[in-house]
């Protein structure tokens, strides 16, 4: 369905990730709309030439039109925007969107959406430090992982649909997983590592230490800087399955640091040695 | 005294650092000469010539002429050394290390050394994931932080010719700390940063995990490399100031877990914000 560029596409919320959308997407001459809060926002994507129509009211018949309806909004504003305003939709339109937890979004929004409109849930996973349409970029999809997380209710119509999405979009490795497996990989690789960081970042307020910090710790701190109001909302739509990554990490850590402790050699070796055999297989390929 | 290239240098331990060294050095016209273990380690550096003379052995006339010696050596090798081969020494000769632990070290040494030879220790903070003379380079340096480690026993001469070296050898901050100083910080921003990465690498062996993985991640881990054999002594010889760094990332990070367990969003946000404005000073200047 979507390589038919006569089909209509509309963004609700046209930030950083929908404004990257809308610039990878352009290029295929798609009619591409945007619905959302500012009109600075639509202002600048109509000067930029990347959307063809935009508007911060709930524009009727931008969302009556639209084939494709890609929702790039905080989770809770996304279930709150269906549950209001899901009337509006076109019969036959496919929505999508960008939510970056699946297992406590995807369930619910099925589970109360019409009929005649199919919801087929993505994670693209990319993201910058920055927000905003203005730093939007579809660079950010190179070399990036797109993942559509399909349920029972889906047809296999709109899961090859999605995953063109992800491909034109510019992702390279495009790909299904369950909505559970995807939500115990990105709390083991996302949110996991947001956690350790914003940890290390605040558990220790010493002063002068940033004349000493090396490399190691810029890296380990690289994503400390953190949109608040965005992570703690994931954290806890994830909550069950960041629990056990957080407990799965803090026994470990707990393990090396007892055998610190009884200044066990050979055993924070064994630890080393393993640590160094599997971050080989994490080298970018 | 450093300035005066008539001087003598000796490199004991012709590895990443102490070739690093001696290629910096090389420059200024300095007299070089190297003992290590390889002699492929010698043929590499005469045959790139960043060494005058170089020796397998305990050459007692490399280590009798020498009016500065540099150890880079293992902690537990270079305490070894100065037990059983300090009486060749030169009277009058300037000894200093590379050793990433200081409390353990420095006091060890210099209440074993004669009294007509001086210990000035320092800190090269710099390092690369690979070892070995062949793959030293001076470039290392550069950017990174040189710390010096006086304690009561050193004169203000020594002091200053070991931050000169510093400033030779390239190093972009040249600084002194008392040894309990220095290893409370590499506690918290070298060592504590290397035991987070080994924890997140090894705590979860799912499989098929880097399909998924992002930049992150691999931020997290590319330190997760690492050498077990140096590593496991260096935390050992740290291990009370490590232990208490442990202890309070380990603490912040449970009452990290405990807030997402109650939902405590706004406790979670205070912390992110914590962490965003902090993160801040850590900036590359």
């Amino acid at each position: 369905m979507i390589v038919d560029v006569s089909r209509k596409i509309l963004i609700v919320g046209l930030g950083l990730l929908g404004g990257s959308y809308a610039k990878a997407l352009r290029r295929f001459g798609f009619h591409i709309s945007a619905i959302t809060k500012e009109q600075s926002s639509i202002d600048y994507a109509l000067r930029e030439g990347i959307i063809d129509e935009g508007s911060t009211e709930l524009d009727e018949g931008l969302i009556g039109e639209a084939d494709l309806v890609i929702f790039a909004l905080y989770p809770h504003v996304f279930v709150e925007w269906i549950a209001e305003n899901q009337k509006l939709l076109k019969s036959g339109a496919l929505i999508t969107d960008v939510t970056g937890v699946k297992g406590s979004i995807v369930y619910k929004i099925q589970d109360m959406l019409r009929d005649d409109v199919e919801f087929i849930a993505a994670h693209p996973m990319a993201g910058r430090e920055v927000s905003g349409v203005e730093n939007s970029t579809e660079k950010m999809f190179f070399g990036a992982n797109y993942i559509v997380t399909p349920t029972e209710k889906n047809t296999p119509e709109a899961v090859s649909t999605c995953l063109e999405l992800g491909r034109l979009l510019g992702f390279s490795n495009v790909t299904t997983l369950s909505p559970e497996e995807h939500d115990e990989m990105i709390g083991f690789l996302s949110q996991l590592t947001h956690c350790i960081a914003i940890t290390l970042m605040t558990c220790n307020d010493k002063e002068n230490m940033e004349k000493f910090t090396g490399d190691s710790f810029r890296d380990l701190t690289r994503i400390a800087r953190i949109n608040d109001v965005m992570w703690s909302e994931l954290f806890v739509a994830n909550k069950d399955a960041l629990l056990r990554q957080m407990d799965m990490f803090a026994e470990k850590f707990s393990s090396l640091r007892n055998m610190l402790e009884s200044e066990d050699i050979d055993g924070m070796r064994e630890m080393m040695r393993h640590s160094t055999s599997r971050r080989a297989l994490f080298d970018k390929k």
